[in-house]
């Protein structure tokens, strides 16, 4: 029986308003103890534009300067953070925004330049995540709600990946409860024809996940999302949801929607 | 003996880099509990003005339009709040940044339009306070940072005045604590004559401030904050303490600095 839910919302889904508010609602929807990780969405691109700040990327990856690390400490964890967790309230969902940085929650390394300069990159390690606090916070029936921001424990926030933060997040947390981690995206699960958004595989175990792999059924772009699903579950994570944001968090405890990897 | 400090530095502080450190470590070796809520400073109309917000007054009070809201949510609850816990995680402050929606500390009410539409201001009443979870966040070691945001129940963040949420706070947690509110601003404390920034009136009481009254020694910009101080104080707040943010947390037992009003 899971007792965790850790849920991250992409951008794509808050850039949607109509979207957004059936997720929203269902996040406030389901019972007991429940995390949100939320990314940035187009707003931050929007906003940077007009305050005159170019993003900068090298081989397709964004870099983080000094004025771009402002621009998403204000947008991501200021205003996106802050609207979600005032509609999660209007709901009736006890949420509380949070950043890696708060309560030490998220400890992070700047990311060593090599050959890249990633800027106010945070790399983070699950095992220096300090978790104890959350576990306050869930026990007292809030619903924490973290923007994709670190801290490196000198005074710099950092810019830390969604996905990343929720895994490790879930991770941590699986040594006290059955964690579900769940990934909300644009499709309705992983598809067994590409060209058919309703042929969603509902279970994947590491067997179906080698017989996929061989038949060559896969597309590329949903591996990494796999790959990672398989090692959270290999770090404690009971089980891996993906599926649109729709319909994945209606159903809780069946896995009637997206795609269940376990 | 005071067990809670809950302290408002105003934006003169947080526009001061060489001052604001200076606070940020008094903060830090405070033993034992506190809260700290900040004001806004300039960064708010320096990014509004690049974002083309132009910030309106009325009777020399600005109006939140819808523009503005969004704006003081970003930059108070993101980009100063965010900075502000980095910063004291830095020093060995177990930070944790906060606005009224999160945890639905503080709910307000959007100011009812009477002659003038002040917009998305929100009125606060102590007695609608949730201090709860922040009474464990206390206990756990955690120092919450407020920004001056509330919120209105039905999803929209609403702007507050900084004092005021001050005040609230220190009203509502002094069922539990003996607390003292502190108020740091440019001046070293209440003068006993206004061209001489060492003249600190170190005690003030009731009968000291009839004095002072009959005497007309003090200036009308100290009253309001004097009649605010008395106010507290009468709703259960041990002690309030007015000084300069340099020195008025240096001595937290003893009434060296600042004026203490009791």
């Amino acid at each position: 029986m899971i007792d965790l839910f850790v849920i991250k919302v992409g951008g794509n889904v808050l850039d949607n308003a109509p979207l957004l508010q059936q997720f929203l609602q269902n996040i406030a929807t389901i019972p007991g103890k429940k995390i949100l990780i939320h990314g940035g969405g187009k707003i931050a691109t929007r906003i940077g534009d007009q305050l005159g700040i170019v993003s900068n990327y090298i081989n397709g990856r964004r870099i983080t300067d000094a004025a771009t690390i402002d621009l998403v400490t204000m947008v991501y964890g200021g205003l996106v953070n802050k609207q979600l967790v005032a509609q999660l309230q209007a709901l009736g969902c006890n949420a509380i925004g949070m950043t890696g940085a708060d309560a030490n929650i998220i400890p992070a390394r700047k990311r060593p330049v090599k050959e890249i300069d990633y800027g106010f990159v945070g790399d983070i390690t699950t095992k220096d995540l300090h978790v104890q606090p959350l576990q306050a916070m869930l026990d007292a029936g809030l619903t924490p709600v973290f923007a994709p921001l670190t801290h490196d424990g000198k005074g710099q926030m950092l810019n830390t990946n969604a996905d990343t933060i929720a895994a490790s997040l879930a991770i941590a947390l699986s040594a006290f409860y059955k964690v579900r981690l769940i990934y909300c995206f644009e499709k309705k699960g992983v598809l067994r024809d590409a060209s058919d958004d309703e042929a969603v595989i509902h279970l994947i175990n590491r067997t179906i996940y080698q017989d996929l792999l061989e038949n060559k059924i896969l597309t590329d772009g949903i591996l990494p999302k796999l790959e990672n699903a398989f090692s959270a579950i290999e770090s404690g994570v009971t089980e891996v949801l993906i599926g649109h944001a729709d319909d994945v968090l209606r159903n809780t405890t069946r896995e009637v929607a997206g795609t269940l990897i376990c």
